[in-house]
């Protein structure tokens, strides 16, 4: 957060440093005891102490208006913390638990003021909840509103769920009910005006919540041979983990946990089924259990539903099986967010 | 790498998974046996093991078209190259050493052929150079070339070297040449089309050297009280290094190294001077040495010049002496590069 090339709001009497020192002072608020941060803003990089006996664990995602949000729509709190959310899920992924992260933000002079206030305070929020602390960044003066994040980790030696592993006969299980974030991305998208992001219907698709304590779990308790988050959409997401393991899978359509619509409220559009397959977003975990561990999953931890849906076949490919007992293979339809909008 | 929410080049022939495959391709190549990754791209997240006995340092910088480069005008290697380039020197500035980095790259479907290949041959070209091998990132679709790049770096404990530090009566030095970047960028701009980039006047602006080993031997000597590189300008970045320090500091304008010009070369345009106080992106170091450590600087090192241009003083001003012994104000007057094209 050292290096400023454009300079923010030259006009509009805001300066560069104002905007700084409003990041500086959050900053501040997300430091805990347990970052390890010797140095934070305002030197030329981050500094910072690992723990002995941990591996470091690295990610970074763009979260992009127009790509990814929608400046006039989506709330500016629920930006700050979804940009977050997406990165730690990464590392919740792995079973490993974040430290901190750098903010890289590119905004127009018009939203130094309140929009980066709430977006600021939607972080806060985040880091704090995900025990995460802003160490640097880079800020510069741009049209578009541009994000990028990267989390950094850790995860005791060892302990890392990758996503191979994964082996003929293990159960395939997720966390949660899928497709829940993007029903919420449709109504959102189609709804008038700014929508009450209040609404729980919004919740999941604005305030993820990465399944932090759920990874680190299961990777201590080593009950998984494989894991990944489910951020494109459990078509794409459960091939990209067979792929890693050079494996296959069958999943039975009825076990999928979803979204649970409104009696006659589907209006000509997608199933729950469609949407569990193929919506994004959710965040939820996606990982595979040897048969010798079952007896150890519960069917929900922390609060979150875990169900076996499935299984790992030796034969590549992907099968979902319907209610009839026929398997059909699953096409691989995961969701690109605000495609339509591009 | 692993999420691509945006599929790279649907049209065209090109898939997201032929884009990927260069980058994982590139990504091999660029990794060494020190980089300590266990895990690289194609996962969740990357994962690496830290060496005992040194703190990690992470850093990240934009590197934006039209706000850092004309996508018509550079050539796709300097922007690979100066977008690591970049990154690196932060870490070269707190006496680090490189170890990893992450790659954020989103890119319009017309240049993921020809353009992305020339790009990775330049980020190849830095890695290697460097000692960074690509651990990860994220890649989408976007019709601006973004590029954001994180590095993760190491120094032994206790050998950083930060912004505080400097003590009055200590001399202030900086490294090389300063504005030849501010010159290199001037004659490029102006020139018509694509300029010949191989022109050694451009070298400077399109491939700049971090001073990685300069850094790593003035930290580890313990010969410097402050440091940071000079990114935005001396006239900017002295200032912030005296901030930080809370002091102030006196520069001659005759010691300045500054950029030889062709006799008559003016043409109305900058002098050597204002080249070297305000002009950005030289790379260079800025430090400050106690004079009990003076005797152990040379006249250049790694071959390159090391140059005392003045004093720090208690006195919280910045002043600039010039030819004839009189003090004046030092303005602040870093350059933003492409400000003018915004």
């Amino acid at each position: 957060m050292k290096k400023t090339k454009h300079l923010l709001a030259k006009r509009q009497g805001i300066t560069e440093s104002d905007v700084l020192c409003r990041i500086e002072e959050f900053a501040a608020q997300t430091r805990t005891r347990s970052s390890g941060l010797h140095l934070g803003i305002g030197d030329d990089a981050a500094l910072f102490k690992v723990r002995s006996g941990f591996d470091q664990i690295l990610t970074c995602d763009w979260f992009l208006e127009g790509s990814h949000f929608l400046r006039d729509k989506h709330p500016p709190d629920a930006v700050g913390w979804k940009c977050l959310a997406r990165a730690v899920s990464d590392v919740a992924a792995m079973g490993g638990v974040p430290r901190c992260f750098l903010l890289s933000l590119a905004l127009p002079t018009s939203h130094t003021g309140l929009w980066l206030d709430q977006f600021l305070r939607g972080l806060r929020r985040a880091a704090l909840r995900f025990g995460c602390a802003l160490a640097g960044g880079d800020t510069t003066r741009r049209q578009d509103i541009l994000i990028n994040v990267t989390v950094m980790g850790e995860v005791r030696f060892g302990e890392a769920v990758l996503r191979p592993g994964a082996r003929p006969g293990d159960a395939v299980f997720v966390s949660g009910r899928l497709g829940e974030a993007e029903r919420g991305l449709r109504l959102f998208r189609n709804s008038k005006g700014r929508p009450n992001s209040r609404d729980p219907v919004f919740r999941k698709h604005l305030y993820p919540e990465p399944r932090l304590a759920l990874g680190h779990w299961l990777a201590e308790k080593r009950l998984v041979s494989a894991m990944m988050d489910l951020s494109d959409g459990l078509s794409s997401d459960l091939r990209r983990l067979c792929a890693a393991s050079r494996v296959g899978a069958q999943v039975e359509a009825a076990k999928i946990p979803g979204v649970r619509l409104p009696k006659g409220g589907r209006r000509g559009g997608a199933t729950a089924l469609d949407l569990a397959l193929h919506g994004g977003d959710d965040y939820e975990l996606l990982f595979t259990v040897p048969r010798s561990k079952l007896q150890h999953i519960p069917r929900s931890q922390y609060g979150t539903l875990l169900t076996a849906i499935g299984v790992i076949t030796k034969e590549r490919t992907l099968l979902l099986i319907d209610k009839a007992g026929r398997g059909i293979p699953l096409p691989n339809r995961g969701w690109d967010p605000f495609r339509n909008h591009r």
